[in-house]
């Protein structure tokens, strides 16, 4: 029986850091066995909130893969690909626009969301279409599952809507796709304690952030903000320091991590441990998770042309589904004039 | 010094009729000979107000071009190529909609036209964003000029919004476009006499219909609806024969044709001719200009592999102006990531 093919991807915006491991990396080095696996780079997706900062894309773009890459994404299981290469994505995004109507688009949840998130007042046409353009990527590979937060699930829905109306008007080409989306994955709140790590807070801790930075960053991190003295009973629950415990010392290597971690919580709760304490095992856990991935990624930095062949046979191999598809959707909407 | 380039074209959406030719076609046969011209048939646009009509495209696309080619456009001096094919339109598209916001072209006054002719309650995404798509057709050829109807301008001032926007952000690549708004050129009435001829209001005569076609529908063209018998005073103005004739008879063959509508127009104003005798005269007029047309269209139609050709080598042609575009676009917004 053939695998299952998933669509799912990131915005070339920067480093990659815990949340994005936690949220959706760790599950995606699982996918690449189970499934087929197509991950997409999606630049043309930043040009929707900050289209003037196209500069920091190619730097991205290759921090994106070194970071793929020292997680364990293998481009012998999965096909990493750049959106901007495959120009079907942006022919079928214009079909697909006759698809779905403006009050529909203009009803996403998500897009007051980003609004307010990138302070941006009024939506360019291409924000308000964000949609449409991940609809044409998904389907442009015939995605069968994409892996999404619950907050995506919405874009999900309008990929189903348009597939079913395409199918509708043009005869069966698309699957109508399932939003995957992962039961157990809590998200991981930021250093500073808010709810979600994320670069545009700037309470991340990188993926590729050395071992200085990383002590300097849980050194730092807010725990109980009622708990002044190291003697005094603190709060665990919503305390991040021990939420980031309770997500990677399951994996860590360290002996009876999980014990050490009961321990401290014990403690805490009592009063008879100090940050500082908590704070170092901390460290020492999350070091274990991170000095393998910059052992990685310092071998495939000292060859950057790893990167380049990653991307150019991915974007290769998507740019042959692409094609396909695209003279499928021709066909079927008799758009073949020269056959 | 070079030509100047010119970008303007048709939606296949059937058969060209007086209509089109009186408002351009008739307008681009003398500007192939001083300009660059483009001619784009854009059948994506006709998507945004009937995608389930695609169906019908590849005939359409086909008449188009046979009457292009009858009434003098010259695939020599000019570059006639469909839309769909240059998928660096659609590129295109998708990045310029991020420079122009949604309630911009919310306000287009063409949107609530078209919608109201249409019968559309509910504008598409597509819909919306048909300036875009526009834009990225005249931009992609680098058109300096674009012959549009008065009706239009408002969409060639999106383009230069667009136009100026990515040469600020990401430096200079396109030319600022202009309408070429030809001065003297009125709407041609409909033969019921409306303001204007169009297929959807079904009162055209096409520049394909055959001799007993044309006589039966100039015999039962409006006239002045106050006059019931051929020996009373009738009106010439806003009589849509007299239209017809005052805007066919200067180019007319038969001699002293200016006079004879002169000494019908005194006729008329006295009640001293019959409607026959005029619209007779009409059917004279129109089967001098149409005649020719339909010698060259038979031919065409004898040999259908010359319409491919035409396209073929248009198409190829619009192809390499778009791909060295788009290296430009590219390198401009660095998106040139394996350059």
């Amino acid at each position: 029986m053939a695998k299952k093919r998933i669509l799912t991807g990131d915005r070339p915006t920067g480093k990659l850091h815990l949340g994005h491991y936690i949220g959706s990396l760790r599950n995606r080095v699982k996918l690449q066995d189970e499934y087929e696996c197509f991950f997409i780079i999606a630049d043309l997706h930043t040009l929707t909130t900050r289209p003037e900062k196209t500069g920091e894309l190619a730097g991205n773009v290759r921090d994106l893969v070194f970071d793929y890459l020292s997680c364990g994404i293998d481009p012998e299981k999965a096909t990493v690909y750049i959106q901007s290469e495959i120009p079907e994505v942006a022919e079928l995004a214009v079909i697909f626009a006759n698809l779905v109507s403006v009050p529909r688009l203009g009803r996403m949840p998500t897009l007051k969301d980003v609004m307010r998130d990138a302070q941006i007042k009024v939506p360019s046409y291409g924000l308000l279409g964000y949609p449409v353009l991940q609809s044409a990527d998904i389907l442009m590979v015939k995605g069968e599952l994409v892996p999404v937060g619950r907050d995506q699930a919405s874009h999900i829905e309008i990929t189903r809507e348009i597939a079913r109306e395409f199918n509708k008007l043009y005869g069966e080409v698309f699957p109508v796709p399932k939003a995957l989306i992962p039961a157990d994955v809590g998200t991981l709140p930021g250093i500073d304690g808010r709810a979600k790590m994320s670069k545009s807070a700037g309470n991340v801790i990188n993926l590729s952030d050395d071992t200085d930075i990383v002590r300097k960053k849980v050194m730092g991190m807010f725990t109980d903000p009622n708990r002044i003295h190291g003697d005094e009973p603190g709060e665990v629950k919503g305390n991040p320091v021990f939420t980031y415990l309770d997500v990677f010392a399951p994996d860590s290597a360290i002996p009876s991590a999980m014990e050490q971690v009961e321990d401290f919580k014990e403690r805490y709760l009592k009063g008879t441990v100090k940050d500082v304490e908590v704070k170092e095992f901390l460290v020492e856990v999350l070091e274990g998770f991170l000095q393998p991935l910059r052992a990685q990624r310092k071998k495939y930095e000292k060859s950057p042309e790893i990167v380049e062949r990653v991307l150019n046979e991915g974007t290769k191999k998507a740019k042959e589904e692409a094609q396909k598809t695209l003279t499928e959707v021709k066909r079927a909407m008799k758009l073949d004039y020269f056959k």
